[in-house]
């Protein structure tokens, strides 16, 4: 029996486990044995989840929860500036600590809403985040006074319905009795789904009494298991379809390869094929890009020509964790027949026209790898060219794009965390290969500027918990506004990021997109190198600041052994030029023009 | 025939003329006569109902409309940090701007959830926005391509059905036949019924022309008119009781008076009756706090006791626009029974035990104020203790709360915009008399923390369109963490607040609900005097900051003339104990704690 069969047959004890459990405290209301509050319980599956670190802030509603989160020596607290960026760092921590969740928690209202942007982002990008929200207690939500953070009129239940539209799933924990159950359904989802699920606690039912007995059932988070003969079946089409393309397969990886966890199942999957691999702009980092048959980021038409053509030439695509958004295939320029495509994900497969729901890759992938290694022989005999982008020689001294990214591409480090906003930094460092087991955080479909400040701090505590790296941001000055008081977090944890601000004047993705020198695109200047002296720090000591100007500036810095340890969080504000941006953007935003312009007969 | 009577009328024609060109448009579609694109129609509109100022962040699918507004020249674009502080400005704009809207502009998705709780907040409120949301083109609703901003799964409606629970009319205006007719309703909707509504305008329909002819008639935004009959009864009922109570009648001005835009016909009423008039705190500054028969702010058990004792003891009590919420009726300690209340609303009216829907205050204030004032020589009869709280002598030099409230109100002038965040602000501003004409500004319904940043930027705005004077904002170091950066577009724009941050280690108003020292109420210290020159000030130029420790100091810089003139920004950190607050936030706290506490067998 493989170990993966043990696995699922002890989920699913587990599952039959906590069924009984369920149906035991229904029937039979009498407490025997330890019991612990409901709150309590719930802090204590998260621990058992390996979530060290809880985002939010604290609201009248929450409170009397969040003694059990200080009380517990396994989970801390961090009380973060606002809701928004409290959910965007619980998404940066589920990212990084891949397989684990983030949590979010807020008020009923005021701060759940002003959660919901980064809650529905987490949605769109397959991240596994718990909202939680502390809400009245079962009398108030039954007899709906006009409390304040309420609508006035009664509706208690208008949260929840605007929640249901970015949340896999939702409880409502109006009674101890089946309190434990809906947490661990909810906790399962999450998981299991990779999705953002809500959790309202009303505050009286956070201090309610439980068993603590089906604490010691661990939670079922094993995806389910495929029906065997569909597989099987699966598993001849795709091995036939190799056969018939002679080899001529490659193998693409994308953003749900991470998300649904089969990172180690395709590095199986391409070392013992020898497959050439490729990643989808989401996908950068799930294949370590110094691989050497790796060949780099495809993107349709948006791509550096030779991967294009490597690609689109290919007899067969091995597509896994495909997420076909805009800006993750060059405006949907992908040029690959379905008939040469076949495509894995979390929970379903499609060989061709053919769907086989329900044949999730997490199971599919290591017997596929075991089906199509005899063909490595020839496989490797494809030709790969190596992803490489070597710093370009230009007559100025401007810290242009063309040169920045390679540059910094040099300073990067075998696991450092390089996050970079939607603009011109994510476009900027697709095409620049990043150091092994580095991880690449993005956010390609959502795209809502700012997110990085909050998943840098989230990010930074989920290196420390996996023991990585350096926790390097890429940002622009309009994008770091929207967002900028979480710096103060990360100096009152004493986290280390590097931080670098592209200041040029505004938002340049957007004039690219439209109204190259209107004012709705320009921004006001700050003074960038005194922010982390004003949210707390001391300049020198606990934190560094530095404005560069030039190519030698920047590359004199880069190659400063002191700023490279990065001990202290450092702020680098890049000084650019105003309409410069990365070779990507610029064929992007001419893609995005042709399809979303705005009449021109004005 | 009355001049309301005439504006009655007037309304009901331009009611009719649009319904009849929204069938010609429909019926004919070819177009006669001078045409404009939808986007500027909507600008028009926007102009005609006196907004000066549209705030928002520009975002890929509402840049093609934000060249109209930047075109425009008599409506400027107010480009905020992020969309949270642009939802609190237009919500702060149309408070001060009374009987105007707000406007915020956002992007598909990831911006409109941004503004989310400000929206909500607008809604609880009773604050007229207009959320107008730049989305993907028509083709691309109907296709539904994995956009970027999209939640990747097809559903372009998520965000409308999300925004549904927290406006009261939405229109996508997915035709340039009906986006008139669309735009009109929608704004209609928005100022008579003072709450927010919600506008998809496609990038392509923002190009669509259509006649400009429907812009000449006006929009119908009177209220409706009431029953005749039905108000004629309410009426006489109401007089009934007024003799019944022997003229010991009082009047009790809320939100709502300010909010649908009666604050005229209630001066008429207390003024031509000479009934003494009271106020809740969402209703403080509707009746001028220096009129010699205003008795102050009743809110229940938590009433300063004279005021109390003399509101609860009135035979009958006459309440126009009433918002019953826990923290404007000191937690539900209203003792005053309903067989003594008249309560007049925008829509119904309620005598006693009986509901006379549709019959709303704005019409019916008009006739029972001359069918009252023949009470007027018996009525001033009635003693009005003066509502006053002089500055209390100390035997320290802490700025206790006790202390810096009345000290405070001795600065405040005629015409201030006095802008108190949830807190120990908005309960400390209560007690003390504001001046004439000045504009209390506060959120004690919502209480979203940090919502005063961005009000205090639309309301300076609102005071510039008023020719008011001064906006003093008062802020808790918690919670002006939330939305800082908006500092910013202060200083960009040279508006001119007085910012005071009470910097008191914390959130003081949680740890009176539950936590006192609870770590989770601790906050990040910042360097708050620093904060206006790294946001782009110039200090002792275009800004001044001043920290203050003890009374003489703040007495000393409240006596500055120069300070008191306000012609830069400035900002004054207090230095305030830490678990100090004022009466009335204690008095609630310890209310709220007995109905909303936690269970305390820990």
């Amino acid at each position: 029996m493989t170990s993966q069969a043990v696995a699922s047959l002890q989920a699913e004890v587990n599952r039959l486990r906590h069924e009984l459990q369920t149906l035991k405290v229904d029937s039979h209301s009498t407490i025997a044995g330890d019991t612990m509050f409901v709150g309590q319980y719930l802090v204590e599956r998260l621990v058992q989840l390996g979530v060290t670190k809880m985002f939010g802030v604290p609201g009248d509603f929450n409170l009397g929860f969040l003694d059990f989160v200080e009380d517990h020596p396994k989970i801390d607290w961090v009380g973060d500036c606002n809701e928004l960026n409290a959910a965007y760092a619980a998404d940066g921590y589920a990212r990084v600590n891949e397989g684990k969740i983030g949590v979010v928690t807020t008020t009923f209202g005021v701060g759940e809403l002003s959660a919901m942007n980064g809650i529905a982002g987490a949605f769109s990008e397959h991240i596994p985040v718990l909202h939680l929200v502390g809400v009245p207690s079962t009398s108030q939500q039954k007899a709906k006074p006009m409390l304040h953070h309420t609508l006035g009129d009664g509706r208690y239940d208008a949260y929840l319905k605007a929640s249901q539209q970015f949340t896999i799933a939702q409880a409502v924990l109006n009674s101890k009795e089946t309190a434990a159950a809906e947490i661990d359904r909810i906790l399962t989802e999450c998981v299991v789904m990779a999705r953002p699920v809500y959790l309202m606690l009303p505050t009286d039912v956070a201090y309610e009494r439980i068993p603590a007995k089906r604490l010691q059932t661990p939670l079922s988070i094993e995806p389910p298991a495929n029906d065997p003969e569909v597989e099987e079946f699966v598993l001849d089409e795709i091995v036939k379809l190799v056969e018939e393309a002679q080899n001529d397969v490659i193998i693409l990886v994308d953003a749900c390869a991470i998300r649904h966890g089969v990172k180690q199942e395709v590095e199986e999957l391409y070392r013992r094929t020898g497959f050439p691999v490729y990643s989808a702009p989401m996908g950068k980092t799930a294949v370590s890009e110094s691989y050497e048959r790796y060949g780099g980021i495809y993107v349709g038409s948006v791509s550096n020509p030779a991967i294009k053509e490597k690609v689109e030439a290919a007899k067969l695509i091995l597509s896994v964790g495909g997420l076909k958004s805009d800006f993750n295939t060059g405006n949907f320029t992908y040029h690959i027949p379905t008939q040469r495509t076949i495509e894995l994900h979390s929970d379903h497969t499609r060989v061709q026209f053919a769907g086989f729901p329900g044949i999730g890759m997490k199971r599919l992938l290591p017997k596929l790898t075991a089906r199509l290694q005899p063909f490595k022989e020839d496989a490797v005999q494809i030709e790969v060219p190596k992803f490489q982008l070597p710093v370009p020689q230009e007559d100025n001294d401007i810290i242009s794009h063309t040169w920045l990214w390679p540059r910094v591409g040099e300073f990067f480090k075998s696991k450092d965390i390089i996050v970079a906003e939607t603009g011109t930094s994510s476009f900027g460092v697709l095409d620049i290969p990043l150091p092994p087991e580095s991880i690449f955080v993005s956010q390609i479909l959502w795209g809502s500027i700012g997110w990085t400040v909050g998943a840098t701090l989230g990010a930074s505590f989920g290196a420390l918990d996996r023991g990585l790296g350096r926790t390097i941001l890429f940002i622009g000055d309009g994008s770091i506004q929207l967002t900028v008081q979480e710096l103060s977090v990360m100096l009152r944890w004493g986290l280390k990021p590097i931080i670098f601000v592209l200041n040029n004047n505004g938002y340049t993705i957007e004039r690219y997109l439209h109204g190259m020198t209107r004012k709705y695109n320009d921004i006001s200047n700050w003074r960038w190198t005194k922010l982390l002296e004003t949210f707390g720090g001391e300049e020198g000591k606990s934190c560094k600041s530095y404005t560069v100007r030039t190519k030698q500036e920047l590359s004199n810095l880069l190659d400063d052994p002191t700023f490279a340890k990065a001990e202290v969080i450092q702020l680098v504000e890049l000084i650019m030029p105003q309409t410069d941006a990365p070779r990507a953007l610029k064929a992007q935003a001419e893609l995005s023009g042709k399809t979303n312009r705005y009449v021109a007969e004005i």
